[in-house]
C-alpha cells in the first residue's frame, strides 16, 4: 500500500456534471466559454441540477423559487448581532449561518429526492442573502430583502449595497458566478461528497464545503491575491516583490493548479473583465500589476494564473470588501456543491479510503510511573 | 480513468496515528485491547496527539488544560436558547456550536503549530461541554460547569446530569471514549483532512467532520441501532423483524464494515459492557435482543457487528437520551480528528482527486426560445 499524496490523478467517482478534458472546462457538455458568453447564472444552476438548459417556463419557475426562498429565519439574522465586532471572517460567519439554517428547516433530515431538491433551492437562495446580511450587519446597517424583478446577480449586489446596481456591475457578477459555479472534484466539492456519502444531510454537506473553500489553497486564494496586490501597491514594485517571494519559495496566490497544465480556461474571461473594470474605475494599476505578476510567474515558474487571480481586481473594482471575495465564490459554487450532493445521493457508497501506516510498531502498555 | 467507488482500498495518505492490520486496531502501535484494559481516555488523547503515552506530569498538565478550557463563550450558550424547541438534532446543534466557537477564538485563523495545538485542546475540552449544555438547555435546565477533580469521562456525565456519576458509569464511558477515539481514515476523519488540506482552519475541519459523523452509515448508526431495538421491543420479535428487513434488502444498522472482514475488534468490549450494564439496570432484554440479532445477521449475511451495535444498549443503560449517542461518539472521535488535522498540516498537500466524466458529449448553447 503506497499513498498517492493529495490523491493526485486518482479517480474518486463518476460524475455527469462537469468535465476537465485537455484544459477545457465544460458544464454538462457545454464549454464554459460558450456559457459565459451567452447564459445567465440562473440557467447554469438549472443546468447543473437537471443536466439540461431550462425552457423559459422552467427558468421562470426557478427564478421565482429563488426569490421566494431567499428570506432568512429571524434567528439567523439575529445571531449575527451577537458576533464579536470587527474580527469575524465572513467565511466563518457563512459556515455558521448555513449550519444554523439546518435547524430551521423541518426537512433538514428528510432524505427523499423531493426534499433534497427543495433544500438545494433554499440553500442557493439563502447563501447570497446571508453574505449580504452579514456584510451589512457588521457595518451597523439593516439587511435588505431581495426584489423579485431582479436577476440573481443583480439581487446579490442590491442586497449588499441597498441600491440598484448598474448594468456593468451586474454583468460582471453574473459572469463571475457562471465561471465559479462548478469544477469537477475540486477540494470543497470533494469534501461535501465525502461528508454526505455517510448519508448525512445537505446542510452538513454544504457547511463542510464552505469550511474547505475558506482555505487559501482553494477559494481563500482570491482574498490573498488582493492582499498581495495591496501590499505591492504600484507597478514598479512588482518585479522586486515577486522575485523575492519566488526566491523565498513562497507560493504566489492565484497561480498553479492541480489539474490544468497549460492554463485555467476561466482566467482569460476574468482578465478581460479586470482590464475593463479597472479602466472604468480609473484604477488601471490593479490590472497592470496583475499582468506584470503574470508575466514573471509564468516565465520564472511556468505557472499560469488560475480563476482566483484576476477575480480579485474584478471584485475590488466593483467596490466589494476584500474579505467578501471568497464568500462570493461560495455563493456561486454552492450550485455545484448541491449538484454533486444530489448526484452522490442518487448513487451512493460510503467514501472511505485507507491510510498507509507509518507509525511505531507494536508496543506494550507501560504503567504511568514507569514512563519517560 | 476508472473510478474506484467509495475509494475502497485506495491509500489516500500516510499516517502515524492508528492502524488497522489483519483486523487488529492499534493507536500509535498499542493494541486497543491493551489500552481499553489499562488506560484512561486522557492518556489516549495525549497518545494520539504526541505519539507517546504521557508521564504523570504531562498527564496532569493536559488534564488541567482540559478543565480550564472547557468553559463555553456566553454567546454560544445563549444561542442554544434561540433554537426551535424540540426538534433540533444534537448533531446539528453540535455542528453549529463548534462552527460558532471559531468566531470567539482570536487564534482561529493563526496557522502556526502552537496555535493549532492550543485550538486542539480548546475543542477537546469544549465538545463535551457543548453536548451536555445543549442536552440540558433543551430540557429547560441550566448548564453545569465541570469540576477540576473529576476525570474527563466523569465530568462529561456530571455536566450532563448535574450529579456525580457512579464508578461503573464512569468506567463504561471512559472505555467507550477510548474505543471510539480514532480509526484511521474513517469517513469523518477523511472529511476533516480533505477540508484542512486547503489550509483551512481547525474549526472548519472539526465542523465538517461532525457533519460527516452525523450520517447513518457512519456515527449516526448507533442512534439507529437503538431505534431498531426499541421498535423490535422484545426478544421473541427479533427473528421475524430482522429476517423481514434482510428480505427487503434493508441494511441492518451496526453491522458491516468497509475495512474489517472477520470482525470489528471494538465490538467485543462493548458487548461485554452491554451484558453487564443491562443486567445491572434490570433490562437484560436489550442485550438479549442484540445477541439474537447478531446471531441472525452473522449467519445470514456473514456480517459481524461493528462499534455502533453494542454501544447503543450500553449508552441506553447509562440513561443517556438516544439522540445523544452520536454526539458522544463525536466527543471521543474529536481527539482523532484533531490528531489527523495536526498531522495533515505538518505535511500538507491539497487533496484533490479526479472524477470520471459520464455526462453528455460536447453541446452548443441554444437560445432559450429554441429549447425543449
Ligand atoms: C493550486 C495548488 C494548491 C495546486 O497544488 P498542487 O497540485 O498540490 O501543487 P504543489 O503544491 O504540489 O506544487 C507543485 C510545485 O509547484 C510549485 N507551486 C505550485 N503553485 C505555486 C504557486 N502558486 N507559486 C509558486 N510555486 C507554486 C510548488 O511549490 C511545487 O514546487 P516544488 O515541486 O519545487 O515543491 C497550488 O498551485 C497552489 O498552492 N497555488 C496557490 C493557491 C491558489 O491560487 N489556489 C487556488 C487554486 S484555484
Ligand atoms: C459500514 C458500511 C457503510 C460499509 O459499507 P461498504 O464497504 O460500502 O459496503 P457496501 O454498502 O458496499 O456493502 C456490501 C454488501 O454488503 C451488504 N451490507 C453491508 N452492510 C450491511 C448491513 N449493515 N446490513 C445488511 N447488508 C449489508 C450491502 O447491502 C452490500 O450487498 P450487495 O453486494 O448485495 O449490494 C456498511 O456495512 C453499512 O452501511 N453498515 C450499516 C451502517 C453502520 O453500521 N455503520 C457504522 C459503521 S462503523
Amino acid at each position: 500500500m503506497t499513498a498517492t499524496k493529495g490523491l493526485e490523478g486518482v479517480v474518486a467517482t463518476t460524475s455527469g456534471i462537469s468535465s476537465i478534458i485537455d484544459d477545457t472546462l465544460t458544464y454538462v457538455g457545454y464549454n464554459i466559454d460558450d456559457l459565459t458568453e451567452n447564459a445567465s447564472f440562473e440557467e447554469i444552476i438549472y443546468l447543473l441540477w437537471h443536466g439540461k438548459l431550462p425552457t423559459q417556463s422552467e427558468l421562470n419557475e426557478l427564478k421565482q423559487q429563488l426569490t421566494e426562498e431567499s428570506k432568512l429565519p429571524k434567528e439567523v439574522l439575529d445571531h449575527f448581532k451577537m458576533y464579536p465586532i470587527g474580527d469575524v471572517h465572513p467565511m466563518a460567519a457563512l459556515r455558521s449561518a448555513v449550519s444554523l439554517l439546518g435547524l430551521y428547516d423541518d426537512e433538514a433530515d428528510v432524505m427523499d429526492e423531493g426534499a433534497n431538491y427543495r433544500k438545494a433551492i433554499r440553500l442557493q437562495a439563502k447563501m447570497p442573502a446571508i453574505v449580504a446580511a452579514f456584510a451589512r450587519v457588521r457595518k451597523g446597517l439593516e439587511p435588505v430583502e431581495p426584489r423579485s424583478d431582479l436577476s440573481f446577480a443583480a439581487n446579490f449586489l442590491y442586497m449588499l449595497n441597498g441600491t440598484e446596481p448598474d448594468a456593468i456591475a451586474v454583468e460582471a457578477i453574473d459572469k463571475a458566478l457562471i465561471l465559479h459555479a462548478d469544477h469537477e472534484l475540486n477540494a470543497s466539492t470533494f469534501t461535501a461528497r465525502v461528508c454526505v456519502a455517510t448519508l448525512s444531510d445537505v446542510y452538513s454537506g454544504v457547511t463542510s464545503a464552505i469550511g474547505a473553500l475558506k482555505g487559501p489553497l482553494h477559494g481563500g486564494a482570491n482574498e490573498q491575491v488582493m492582499k498581495m496586490l495591496t501590499e505591492i501597491g504600484s507597478v514598479d514594485r512588482v518585479d522586486s516583490v515577486i522575485r523575492e517571494k519566488l526566491a523565498n519559495k513562497e507560493k504566489i496566490m492565484g497561480f498553479g493548479h492541480r489539474v490544468y497544465r497549460k492554463g485555467d480556461p476561466r482566467a482569460k474571461h476574468l482578465r478581460e473583465m479586470s482590464s475593463k473594470l479597472t479602466g472604468l474605475t480609473g484604477e488601471p494599476h490593479w490590472y497592470e500589476m496583475s499582468t506584470k505578476i503574470e508575466e514573471i510567474v509564468t516565465s520564472e515558474k511556468g505557472l499560469p494564473p488560475n480563476v482566483d487571480f484576476y477575480s480579485a481586481s474584478v471584485y475590488h473594482s466593483l467596490g466589494i470588501d476584500h474579505d467578501l471575495f471568497t464568500p462570493i465564490f461560495a455563493v456561486s459554487r454552492v450550485s455545484g456543491w448541491l449538484a454533486h450532493i444530489l448526484e452522490q445521493y442518487a448513487n451512493n457508497r460510503l467514501i472511505r479510503p485507507r491510510a498507509q501506516y507509518t507509525g511505531p510498531g507494536m508496543q506494550k502498555y507501560v504503567p504511568i510511573n514507569e514512563r519517560n
